[in-house]
């Protein structure tokens, strides 16, 4: 990945998939994708996570990046099958932009 | 609170404040609102019960009140005092509108 692709980096490229490690885990690796020129960035979370992408997105926005703001904020369920039977997990995407 | 008012209810009237329950407590809650008459909802919750909050909104648009559609996610930061010390927590409030 070249330092000048962040506007043509796929969609992929400007995720933080948010887990169960500490917050300023995922602060930093969305600083990082700022700092190497995204303009856009998309925070994901499941389940017990979606508290923690949230602190992540709004840590980030008022203490690192402070021209970021919330752009879209996706809520939505996602089915999967464990032995033959299927659960339901919610899941959150909050897109970030740069004004600049 | 008649059963005719829906549409002219405060705010408040209107909001589920999820907290440490079970889901389900809070799914019937805004469900009872919503068979009130009410046409629109916010659910709201601060730090840990944030994901409850998105679990609270796709289990009653997925399961209880099939017409209703997420209108708007707002994330936030709300911040307060203790003992001489700021804190800060993250905060959500969803938004569920009937169509009909």
């Amino acid at each position: 990945m070249s330092e000048s692709s962040g506007g043509l980096r796929s969609d992929l490229g400007n995720v933080v998939l948010v887990g169960q490690k500490p917050v300023m885990n995922y602060v930093i690796a969305a600083l990082t994708l700022f700092e190497r020129g995204s303009k856009t960035i998309v925070i994901k979370a499941r389940g017990k996570s979606i508290s923690r992408a949230v602190d992540t997105a709004e840590i980030l926005r008022r203490s690192f990046v402070s021209d970021a703001y919330v752009k879209d904020v996706k809520i939505s369920t996602e089915t999967f099958t464990v032995d033959n039977k299927t659960r339901s997990v919610s899941s959150i995407e909050i897109t970030l932009s740069k004004q600049t």
